[in-house]
């Protein structure tokens, strides 16, 4: 494939599955979201790291920066348990907040389970990288992605258009 | 009761209800929603501050930390008039915001009311506790509260679950 | 028509228009909304600006502080884009976000057009002056206004209720 095809990086946040304890299923699931929803080529790339500020900070700068993803999707700490700090790594990277996705995002939730007004799934622009953060369950990331149009490439994230 | 109720505390903000010049019926209002909905055992502490950033933040941090609230339901002070400063107070002292409290809630309300659209309310955590700000009026405050449900000692807040 | 009328300004943020190589629409459309929808006397001002942060945060002081515009209007600069600066003015001058009226015109123009998800808009207060950022399209800004009830003057922005 084209190297010229989009970057998306699959970012799962747990300490679980970065130690191996646990077989990461939110990963494959986005991966596999990914390649049915999205007709044409692209690349994908995935990465597990522990829960925390500056792990998560760290992997989001390395993907965007020097990977060059043109979108990065996160699973996985986005809840409100302390362990949980995916929203602050998320805010300390971003240059611009895109509030939308995170409210349309718990709008669909909600409709599926009440705990979603509990999650702080939220998006963002990095230099020409698009984060959006994603729950961490792989059925909940596949029902709140399935109601939203996410393409990498999509016109105006990180470039200016002709006005 | 045993003192391993959940404790929630109902904070009352409100210059002229601070000072004894009108009779608050938020507090009550919420209290008795409480006492309705909630069919486990619960232990409830009410206090009336007036509006202020210092006040109202001060007031948070003990009901938090001295008197480990479980859940600080806390009423008025989240308009858009200069007094207003509650979401001023409320953001010093918050650990994680929880956003989709807010957008629940203006959701509910603006189906009641116009004007809910000005309305400031949002939802945090601060160490164990979970802090949520309601509208000031009891009806809305009660018309708010019907469409979520809000559970001290659910799962997640301010603990880590096993991942 | 009185100098006690409510001051509404229109501040249209566009690099082309500002340089005159591009025909204003946004503003007209939304000059002609209001004309349209209040039926009381109001004064209406506009002004066009380029895009980026220090234009749009001395164009908002301008108009709030030494015009005293009871309501502003701010149309274009809202995208995701790196050029679209408006909303990181909009954080340096307000004194309060309410966040409302971003979600409402987020969840109204999500009916009209998917991209409306990548959409900045806000609201907000300085001063006596109620600030409302709307889409840079005019169909989007009309569409977006149509679902929303903006009254300048209405109750509680800016001054204190008696409570």
């Amino acid at each position: 494939m084209s190297a010229d095809a989009p970057l998306i990086a699959v970012l799962v946040v747990s300490d679980r599955a970065s130690r191996g304890e646990y077989e990461d299923r939110g990963g494959p699931a986005a991966e596999e979201w990914l390649r049915r929803v999205i007709v044409s080529p692209v690349r994908v790339l995935r990465r597990i790291v522990p829960d925390g500020r500056e792990s998560v900070a760290a992997a989001l700068r390395g993907l965007c920066d020097a990977e060059g993803a043109d979108l990065v999707l996160v699973t996985g700490g986005t809840g409100p348990a302390p362990r949980d700090e995916t929203p602050e790594a998320f805010d300390a990277v971003i240059d611009k907040r895109l509030p939308g996705f995170g409210e349309a995002m718990r709008l669909a939730s909600l409709a599926e389970v009440p705990t979603a007004i509990l999650s702080r799934q939220d998006a963002g622009i990095r230099g020409r990288s698009l984060i959006v953060t994603l729950p961490g369950k792989p059925a909940a990331a596949v029902a709140v992605a399935g109601d939203n149009e996410v393409f990498p490439g999509d016109e105006g994230v990180g470039r200016d258009h002709d006005r």
